[in-house]
């Protein structure tokens, strides 16, 4: 990059961590792929070049039905899906440790009217017997009506839905006149770890609406929702100008997406950040007194240490506890994690569990 | 940028138009930055080093009580400082030619339940007088409240406040216990256009929360929530969340806005931006059969020409139709519109009425 | 009654005012039938025997296919329906003067997210031109898409819609696509007025949500949600209960709806409150100094006079100013507003001009 | 009532049921207060004298510095409370079992965007360590924050709450910064089963904000908004009219709830019906198979017998399944429950009982 600007370089980038897979910033053929894009004009708010030719790269993974609008963030894409699937009585059954129940700020109450009907969950994946805790009084107007669920694929665990999985589901929900969302976030992640076209366990098995995440797998910004089953979900393009979601230079978010989807891009990134996070838990599964609580079946490892260790480990290495109460602690691998990160990370946990012992 | 990528170009940059201004891409200093604050681990969220860095950015511009918080887009921004102004019996009052009034697919209403309180004015201006129309019934619980004032700079008509007619709404609100948004999409473009710092008509004029536009004037993507007014303003992080517009990899929104406001790229931009609209004014201004209809104050021409001229026009050069039922066209010049472009696109004109006549 | 209470009468029935039609109590028979509906059990939420026998007791007014559904208050009723009309992204046009826009805090707005498009008139009335000032931007998702009409008969301003003006504005928004909602809070004043059923100006004009009011003409509380076109209103129930305008021992609603419009009660009760208007109206044309201002079409007549002697009538009789800023005043009679209380308050009114004089 | 009417008896006072307190109707001197209230003109929207006076009633009863705000009902009364607690991003921490979350059609969320934080429990009630499951996470953007407690008095399970158990909450929830609410839909059930005056565990106790029942105790319709801490808890009177739920004729509400609270009206009828509640309990616990499973406290008993046995039941008596997948039943008593109805309804458990064994 030859220009000039007044900006400057305020971050080291040696310096790493394992909070999560978006502290990580952009992957270089982005980068390209928006400068690309750049000079000239083209029409604003998604009725640009980028836009149009994005929808056949997402028909090429998701079938031909699919329709494909991009928008800014996971929390957009997801509250802009949910409101697409239900009226304004309706309500959603979800896993109780889901981003949309957990993690954006009560979005989907607030912003959107929409009542969760939350289960509880072991490994963060709902099945048909776990949905019917909540799928029932249709008819009952004194209960919000379950006229969809949402699934998370990879899942806020970590875990994954095999393809039977998520079809198994789609058919519970469908024969009882819900549809079905799956938050995406990790989507790519989940389809590399399962080695499985995205299709497969999406359109295939049946599910309605789609947020598809851009952002934790090495883009600057933007998710996608994308209507997997268009006779059922519509309008989708009011629903995501009145949430705020309609960006204006959409042609960067687009050609983004062109270049993540069009070749491998997406499956090096999520392919390698899973392979850190398993590198890790092999490498940390040894160490006495570290346990690996959870499947590491995408990029997260949840672990089990003295509190202690973890609480000197975060004075060198940024990550969350995940659970205050157990000392849960949970590490994110990203698209430009490298085994030097992680052994480096490896050892210092060796390190710090030495100095408790 | 050398690096490869699977996206390929799409567009063809010497077509210009005149339909928006963010019809146009990112400025290269800009993509400069992007390119700086890239590489590495940065906090998510807004915990990154360029957006701690920002807040003195903008207190440099908008005095040491401001604080920044970047966001998406203008619809966001607009909606998110309405929130934090108004309780949830509040109403607004803005001109009717207002953004958040008709062209935000209602977002306000429905995103937020703020009730727009409407005022017809000439020039897209309110005035003291004008918002009297709808300032009362303070008590009234029949009455959505009456507890905030939005004003535009510029306008969505092209037009500006000057410093003492911003003031002058600000007293008058304030004495009533109205706060006051100002919507500052363009706000560059009025501050170049005015020649005046931006904390003249803003924070010393009394405005209490400000829409600061980057998309418009360069930006990929990004605006600014600023506090001007933290006493009265509050709780804008919870906002911003709940209103799908905190981004996760926030570095990158901060670091556009370090290059565009650290030196003077804001100015370089919207000044050139306002000059191409004034040339184009002046352009036509002889043209027997067109008229400028409104003041060219910023980067805006309204004209009226016959509607046969203006649709074979806008087969060459993309505009809109301001008003249907008058044939009014807007013309809109941005930080990338050339000489050229406007001595072409007037070349057209002149051509186009020619062959009517 | 009979009946000891620990309550006691705390207002003198004689002092009389033109205030509202709802600072009038209950009549007789209305109080004679909930005592009829009263002892015993009943299913709650409006499966019992007075609300099943509600449904024909509309039929017979609003034709085979109507379907009543009580709520507690005319906002409750205006909001319910509005919100059956539209989806999320739906905007309704409304006359700026109408009851949804100025009477109801912002119900439709913070409620139900409902953008109001609202047009000035001349006598609270809309028509297909006016209705074109908003009726517009079908496709374009910067706009809340215009989707439903919203007119009140009686008007706000006591005027009429003849069912022909009703039926031309019903067309008008078919043929474009939206549904049309009446505000009836004083239906029967309407016909009355206009010696003509229910239906003529309703069903068969082509509404297809009406809120059918019932405290202004004589009930304790109580409207109804009549759905005339329930091929595309549906789902009232849910909107209804999530609303909180179900009300659990719904008999008591229903039985004095039933009261109200078996026999002619709900004809004597507002034919006799406009012919009060319209005596008023006739009693104060002849004094020098006031002037009728608007056509006395139902039970209110608009009067400007000095401002001082509303004010000192104000302390004789309550009633409101309509316009604080041209002092025009609003008077409204009800169903027991006698002929005495006229002839009182319009020699009142002689005597405080002559004291002006 | 010697007036006539044009509606008729439809219904038989004999039948008698079990299903809910509301399937009673009007006692007759709540009836013989609304007509003491009738005739003559009063000020709508509760500028009325009963409603004034009906300030003084509270304060009797909760302490000086209550205000009484009549809605229509249950769920208005709760969601106007809780939007007054809740700031925009807020979230109110209650019960999975609450009223607020399983029987208002999600109103909580959809009406008012309140985030529900649910906590599942043994007896429908809370206790700072239950509430601890969900209080946490203020000043992280990504949680709803959690500002209020709500709690129901009596349990939606029958249960009842201690003075003590009360003010551990409140103050609990008071150090967090969270504010409390209480769903008293049946509070004269609980006083009356406590024999404790109701500011004992109200306002003394800590509890900020009072939803008062009326309707389930004798009334013909109405709750009350009490306001116990007007330092904390403001505007409802805005929050009311926009939340629709402000009466016209308010006269009506007042002086039911002057004739419930002055004497002992509100005493008697909750005293009897948690005394019928008992005496059932008592008349069943000895029946072979029949297992009353939650402590009986307030008017309701929740028993576990054969499915096929509560079916025919249900032939004879109107009550509901509680719990379909366990068969637990719940049996309401109400005001005008008899000793005989108790008596025959016990009989007719053992014939049934007798005809499966």
């Amino acid at each position: 990059m030859t220009h000039p600007t007044d900006a400057q370089r305020r971050h080291d980038p040696a310096v790493r961590g394992f909070a999560s897979d978006n502290y990580a910033g952009v992957h270089p053929e982005i980068l390209a792929a928006i400068a690309l894009a750049n000079d000239g004009h083209q029409v604003a708010y998604g009725e640009d070049q980028y836009t149009e030719h994005l929808q056949s790269v997402f028909r090429t993974h998701f079938g031909p039905q699919a329709e494909a609008y991009p928008v800014f963030n996971g929390t957009g894409a997801n509250v802009v899906s949910l409101q697409a699937l239900l009226p304004r009585w309706g309500a959603v059954i979800a896993a109780g440790s889901a981003h949309i129940n957990v993690d954006e700020c009560g979005a989907p109450e607030k912003i959107a009217g929409i009542k969760l009907l939350t289960i509880p969950t072991e490994d963060g994946k709902l099945s048909p017997e776990l949905i019917d805790q909540q799928a029932w009084g249709w008819g009952d107007e004194h209960r919000a009506q379950p006229l969809a669920v949402s699934i998370t694929q990879s899942t806020e665990l970590g875990t994954l839905y095999t393809p039977e999985e998520v079809r198994a589901i789609c058919e519970h929900a469908h024969e009882r006149g819900m549809l079905v969302h799956m938050d995406g976030s990790r989507l790519a992640n989940a389809a590399a770890s399962l080695g499985r076209p995205f299709r497969e366990f999406t359109t295939d098995a049946g599910v309605d609406v789609l947020s598809f995440g851009g952002t934790k797998n090495g883009l600057l910004f933007g998710e996608v929702v994308v209507v997997l089953n268009p006779e059922k979900v519509r309008n989708i393009k009011y629903l995501r100008k009145m949430s705020m979601q309609l960006a204006s230079k959409m042609r960067f978010v687009s050609v983004q997406f062109e270049a993540l989807l069009t070749g491998d891009l997406w499956l090096r990134n999520a392919g390698h950040a899973n392979a850190m996070a398993t590198r890790l838990a092999e490498a940390v599964r040894g160490i006495d007194g570290v346990t690996i609580v959870r499947p590491v079946q995408a990029n997260a490892v949840f672990a089990l240490l003295p509190r202690e260790v973890s609480e000197r480990l975060q004075k060198r290495y940024r990550f969350y506890f995940w659970d205050e109460h157990t000392g849960e602690v949970r590490w994110m691998a990203a698209f430009d994690t490298t085994e030097a990160d992680i052994d480096a990370f490896a050892a210092a946990i060796v390190e710090e569990m030495g100095r408790t012992a």
